[in-house]
């Protein structure tokens, strides 16, 4: 049997006989021929059938029925793609079983969110689908290799726990062997640990948070591309290897995934060599200016705040992305580092992309006895390990942690983050 | 302040005044002279102090304190790495509160694996413990490269799952908001729903196993090395997929980690071409006549029995792999897909390593009604969404999984999977 080749290498070979492979993507009869698309990992391709008994037989078959197709290549100015395959022997590898629930071989299918999710594992046939998760697969790729060229390691850490990270109430317990552990809020103390270890490391993993609130860019489990440097000075210097990360994750898209952009219409945007940073404060009070909205006093930023602050970026600064520094001390986590100069504010910020916080990130504390005086009143026990880190010397450290379905949503315009999560987890659903 | 550099640039600023920082490693005070060793991220560097006051109150600080020091690079052939500091102006950064609880100067820790574990922390700083995770991040950038330039997918699937799906008795349960959820034993499920979605997927990320058994090989969380392709003739497309991808991890860690190796006096093995392969009643056959030892109709291999096949791989093929075949489907999970000349023996294999079980893998069940046979009185609800990709058709795959710490213990020859493992999961070890 001859190797398949890609729907994409066809125009190599034109004149051969060749075999391809995929899936019955659509079939039109008309009086005289018929043409079949078959849909492959790379895209798609127009097989003519003139044999009347053929195009019978596959009109017996459901889309999404598995094909092998050996044919002739033709060059055809009208085809997609400017190749077509004639004379196919078609062999059906493995029948689909019903008719799709919805037409993937439309621009666009044509049903609601929850459809779509309920069908997952055949909506992310439909070729725009598949192009988010193309993004998703891209940023993750640039994102390595921008932290690999400023010599980060990548690391791997646990995802059951024993204590909480971030906030108490919103972890999911687990029963290890009858004791109750947690499931990991973030990576954060492992890798603050292995910065005394590494100094620069990163994690691509997930990260589960049991809000129980139900919105439209929140989940409960969610893919978190997290760094954490030592030997920095403040979180200023977390803030330009983001931005490095972000051109990283930009320019591995741009090279790498041209076509996906194409058939998505997305416009990347330009990370500005210093993304424009407005401390929090000034914001609040720019926002009261503007708007007459007295959020001052506020502890952190509310979502059309943040609207507001993304269409002023991109006013005043030509900026997709903003930070926001020197949040309130009063909501950050405890493990952050306040503002030498005026303590009352964090060393900590949130970078807005279009508008949606996007990352978070700061300084962390480094010293032992700032961690006792933070965790005054905390299970000591628990943290014992965390506290090690601390006690045997660590530098001056900070990280950030980017949401990769957030990102995919905004570069995209999604509307709602499940539309760039492949399987949601949230209050309603777990399945599929 | 002068920008640090990296303790491995130094030899390319001889005669210069340079900075550096990283952590107090030792200090030797002899008459008229002191010499400390900083650590840094990329290696050790002696600083010659010649300033008795400056002595005196570095011997008051702790091993592991934080240091930042500015000093002249000086040639010396005597020092390590051919160059030394003079002149320094240290300041301490952060000191350690407390010795640490063993030598991290010398050669190898002095304490067992329980106490290495305990203080993990401060334990991984040490060079030849760090250099074992280098080798895992370089493992893992091979095996991605080496898919990526097979044009696989990368995808992140949900570890939060409604279903299990290996065995229903070795599951960690979660409480997901009211209801029991699982913890993903494995992508299994997922990685074959996206076979139909990209024909050809990995993934790197934390599996889960509730197995209460304490060996030295096994662990209740790691690392999994998945990969899943479609379009395949059998079982053995994926092990020649597999050969690359063990090829591509040795080629990036010899090419990236020369001298991780160097220090842990690692020699790689070859990946042969073509891994040997034996059917397994054949090895069993093989064992029985040199071993007297008849388990002839048992369905798996007993440790001692990898161990010999093994050895014998070594001495027959000069192999430190050995992919064995056709392991009977008594003991495989209900998406096996069987040898369709021998039913009772499946398209499945294992990889053994230096005669231990790797890689797990197998040709898959790709027929709807095959699953719905297979399934028979199972709780078809909660597999809903993983029959959805069959019903739909599905193409003929298969994939394995490599354990990421078995790997690398392997590769050094560790004796127990912990000491590959930044921070175990086991019946007893939930901290740090």
């Amino acid at each position: 049997m001859q190797d398949r080749i890609w729907s994409t290498q066809l125009t190599q070979h034109v004149g051969e006989r060749v075999r391809l492979a995929g899936w019955l993507h659509h079939l039109r009869r008309l009086s005289n021929v018929s043409f079949l698309v078959l849909r492959d990992r790379q895209g798609l391709v127009q097989v003519v059938i003139e044999d009347p008994a053929l195009a019978d037989h596959l009109e017996k078959q459901y889309h999404e029925s598995v094909l092998a197709i050996e044919g002739i290549v033709v060059a055809e100015p009208q085809a997609p793609g400017g190749v077509e395959l004639h004379q196919p022997v078609i062999d059906v590898l493995a029948p689909a079983h019903e008719p799709p629930p919805f037409d993937l071989f439309r621009p666009a299918i044509q049903a609601q969110l929850p459809t779509l999710l309920d069908h997952a594992p055949v909506a992310l046939r439909h070729p725009r689908q598949r192009a988010l998760f193309e993004l998703a697969s891209a940023s993750m790729r640039g994102f390595r290799a921008a932290l690999r060229a400023l010599d980060f390691t990548e690391i791997q850490t646990p995802k059951i726990v024993s204590s909480v990270t971030e906030s108490g109430a919103n972890v999911f317990a687990v029963d290890y062997f009858g004791r109750t552990a947690y499931l990991a809020q973030s990576p954060q103390f492992y890798k603050q640990i292995m910065v005394g270890v590494f100094e620069r490391v990163f994690e691509v993993g997930p990260v589960f948070r049991a809000e129980p609130h139900a919105t439209t860019r929140h989940l409960n489990e969610y893919v978190s591309l997290d760094l954490e440097m030592g030997f920095i000075r403040d979180h200023h210097d977390v803030m330009a290897t983001l931005t490095d990360a972000l051109a990283g994750m930009l320019d591995t898209i741009r090279a790498e995934a041209a076509d996906t952009l194409a058939l998505l219409g997305v416009v990347l945007p330009q990370v500005p060599p210093s993304i424009p940073v407005i401390h929090f404060a000034e914001a609040l009070t720019l926002i009261f200016k503007a708007t007459g909205e007295d959020a001052r006093g506020e502890p952190d930023l509310a979502p059309a705040h943040e609207r507001w602050l993304g269409d002023w970026a991109q006013r005043e600064h030509g900026s997709d992305f903003l930070f926001v520094e020197g949040y309130p001390m009063a909501k950050r986590p405890f493990y952050t580092h306040p503002n030498p100069h005026r303590p009352e504010f964090s060393n900590s910020f949130d970078l807005l992309f279009r508008g949606m916080e996007l990352v978070t990130g700061g300084q962390r504390l480094h010293r032992y006895e700032d961690y006792l005086v933070a965790l005054n009143g905390m299970d000591i026990e628990m943290l014992n390990g965390y506290l090690q880190a601390f006690k045997y010397g660590m530098p001056p450290h900070g990280g950030c942690a980017i949401g990769l379905e957030r990102w995919v949503a905004q570069l995209v315009g999604a509307q709602n983050i499940r539309e760039t999560t492949l399987f949601p987890r949230d209050l309603n659903r777990l399945i599929p």
